[in-house]
């Protein structure tokens, strides 16, 4: 029996070891180095980069060691997008994971560039990561890795969803445009969390397709149950507001489907994970358990 | 006689097509594609991109083919640069190359995606252009590009710069205070630019330590020039204000050192750069103009 919760907690603390060493490693001016800490050692469940490691697993046999670094950098990425989005001038939230947001914490100005700050340093972390490789195979793996990072989080990825999302509030979307933003706003980077696992393990074609396969379906999947959450969920288990949604009108899949039918769209969609992975090995374990793990933190 | 003028405009016009098409097959969103070409299509010297150019040329005998993409990487990080610091929350500037900055044109919102967008799409042209490289010296090459680049635009670099002069604002600096805090703010990036050049032109490890000092002198050199240009400068012909930073009680090299004292050591740190290039063949002209160039805009 694969006890989730434990696999969870002991890649959690990995992953927070690497970043606070890559933290102490790369950041000297104080202010800086205080707002990225504060940042990055929330509350985060470090979904992406568990995401990214498991992915890994599931295609090598070798423990996390080489992954490690590009799953860190796949967090900064996230966090930075995180800071950003919460900016007065964006989604002016006050509250994430239980805390006062960067700008809120600290001000504007150190928000805006921790967030910078963050976003250069992922590509720095794996950029270091593979000067150690020798092989061509090797360096073009990181190389790939970087193209998938950098377009997952750019102006045909999360930006343009966060473009999209901007522009849609008060906008009434049909269930396609939903999805299409959605799919970039958070589908892409957990897509590239996915790929960039099985990229440095070496995936087979096949595999490869099927990993992003089961990454849509379960980056969908965490979406609907966000918005779920935010009509449904306790604030204070969540450690962000809740109702946020509906005052900004924002378009959800609740407010589309009804909360009833978004439950079971998530729960569909988690299926459609799984049977992704149908032809892998028990080492898909810890994604199959992701899988459903995601949408039950709305229950 | 090296023409400097049809020289520079010859690279210009080849960075601006390259970067249109750039622009016109990477961002989709209308917005944040007329953003985007908005802070990029303005009155750019385009130094940056060209710094990389020369430098290449300087160590390798093919034309620009190869190193095109990057310089235009390394415009799109300066640009994001320009856009993030310009901001109410930073430098609170509403002109930029003669032209409402960002944020005035669009709003605050469209202003920080935009930087976003720019900083995400570097490292995607980078890494694109990597796809098509075969052997491990080249794939080696395209990453110490995006170390190189991610170092110099992070937090050891322009972010901890930028972090700095905020935190310096009204507080008195030394001159080795001045000069750590320009090295990081401008320079990094500037050396960044000459050097990623130079890794792709193959240089030699002596060829890429003296064009590093070449770069060192002319980006200080840069630097108290567009300090001095801020005392003495025509906003119209600058596009941009002048008289700021004495309203903002900034530190610059005309207020430690004197107006006149000021031009001598932009013109010795020339002097020191063009020294550098001494082993250089007619190949290095482009940079040994360019060195001159760069004090000459403050007569």
């Amino acid at each position: 029996m694969f006890d989730l919760k434990e696999y969870l907690q002991k890649k959690r603390s990995i992953i927070n070891n690497a970043l606070q060493s890559i933290v102490y490693r790369k950041v000297s001016d104080t202010r800086l180095k205080s707002s990225v800490s504060y940042s990055l050692f929330g509350q985060g469940k470090r979904l992406r980069p568990i995401l990214c490691i498991a992915s890994y697993n599931a295609v090598s046999s070798d423990d996390h060691r080489a992954v490690l670094p590009i799953a860190c950098a796949l967090e900064c990425v996230h966090t930075y997008s995180l800071i950003h989005d919460d900016l007065p001038a964006l989604d002016d939230d006050a509250l994430r994971r239980g805390n006062p947001t960067c700008h809120v914490q600290f001000d504007e100005a150190t928000a805006i560039l921790t967030g910078d700050a963050l976003l250069t340093l992922a590509f720095e972390i794996v950029s270091d990561e593979s000067m150690g490789a020798s092989s061509a195979q090797d360096l073009r793996n990181y190389l790939q890795v970087i193209k998938i990072l950098s377009e997952a989080a750019g102006c045909r990825g999360m930006i343009e969803g966060q473009a999209r999302d901007l522009a849609f509030e008060g906008v009434k979307l049909n269930e396609q445009e939903l999805q299409q933003m959605h799919d970039l706003k958070t589908g892409a980077m957990i897509r590239a969390c996915v790929q960039s696992g099985a990229i440095l393990g070496n995936a087979q074609n096949a595999e490869f397709e099927n990993l992003t396969l089961y990454a849509a379906k379960i980056g969908l999947a965490f979406q609907v149950t966000d918005d779920i959450l935010n009509v449904t969920g306790d604030p204070e288990r969540l450690g962000k507001n809740t109702g946020t949604d509906a005052i900004r009108g924002k378009n959800t899949y609740p407010g589309l489907l009804g909360l009833e039918n978004a439950m079971t769209y998530a729960q569909s969609l988690i299926g459609q994970a799984l049977r992704a992975l149908k032809n892998f090995d028990d080492r898909a374990k810890p994604l199959r358990a992701i899988a459903g793990y995601i949408i039950e933190r709305s229950r």
